[in-house]
């Protein structure tokens, strides 16, 4: 017999605020129960229709400030004086375990975590155009200008990233990234081939 | 709008003897009517059931060397005696045209286009096991034992390829590399987008 077996990696989804990356993950997740959705800790305050422990961990600036002495993080960041940051040990915990670990972060945590984990996968989701992006925006958020404003100029980091899928359709886009990291597990670099004679 | 559109690239599935590459070829084909498939230029004898312009296009040494001598050949060898090749102009043509081109080539036939088109994707096919692969060997190979023998030793050329597929059951393989040309046409290195501002 012949078995293989591949080495587990992240997957690394970006995309400017309203392109639809936290739907994205989310369906992603509830198809596959070998994916581990890597849940951020921040200093922000949470939104009504968020979740503690499922949509973020919320926790002070002090606790955050001390996690970061201890090296808790994979990266993190302050973005508009509030941290954002990835923890560093479920995501090694679970790739250990055999599970692909999903991570929706922003191109600064990127960058960071793709210096440190060499073989993850890095995609960026862009808008079906322009005006749905804006549309999508204006719907959610409070300071739309500056937020939209912002998310054109991130449409162009897509440049960075190993894929490409565009959020036309909600499940079009699942779908074409279920089939990348499909594709990413057959690659050579990840392959572990065991020859078992009889 | 942001209107996508991928750079068209060539699919080399190489593997030992043995493995299906052949018939994993043709269900590809029959599938997917954006694929081309790229057939070679040989001077061994015609078998049977084979078709000359499907299986390959059977041709005479004078032919061949005086080809070769043209320069229409994208690669070529010679293989106990005969000679194999892939015509360049229906890969160029097809590419152009909007087709994935797939070819079945040897490792070196393979090292050869993938220095003249870098961005080729190469997919080696393994038998599921060594005892399955001396089967199949057996069933339709005159010289038996040297065949096998090399067929052994082509297991490990799968380190040189991009991706691993196991061909198990071949409706399984086909869906595999299915995936994985789907996803290398979301890399970002082919992608070209367009914004299209209304």
């Amino acid at each position: 017999m012949i078995k293989r077996d591949f080495k587990r990696f992240c997957v690394i989804i970006s995309g400017p605020t309203g392109t639809g990356k936290t739907t994205i993950c989310k369906k992603l997740i509830e198809k596959n129960n070998d994916f581990f959705y890597s849940i951020s800790c921040t200093t922000r305050k949470k939104r009504e229709n968020e979740i503690d422990g499922k949509d973020y961990y919320f926790i002070t600036k002090e606790e955050f400030e001390k996690r970061i002495k201890e090296d808790k993080f994979l990266e993190y960041a302050k973005i508009y004086n509030e941290y954002y940051g990835t923890p560093k040990e479920p995501v090694f915990e679970n790739l250990k375990n055999g599970k692909i670990v999903i991570m929706d972060i922003d191109y600064q945590g990127k960058m960071k975590v793709a210096e440190k984990l060499k073989d993850s996968v890095s995609i960026y989701i862009l808008p079906p155009s322009i005006e749905e992006l804006k549309r999508r925006i204006e719907k959610r958020e409070k300071n739309f200008m500056e937020r939209f404003k912002e998310a054109l100029k991130e449409i162009d980091l897509w440049i960075s990233y190993d894929y490409v899928v565009i959020n036309d359709e909600i499940e079009k886009a699942v779908d074409e990234i279920n089939k990348i990291i499909e594709a990413e597990k057959l690659k050579r670099e990840r392959l572990i081939l065991e020859r078992i004679e009889k």
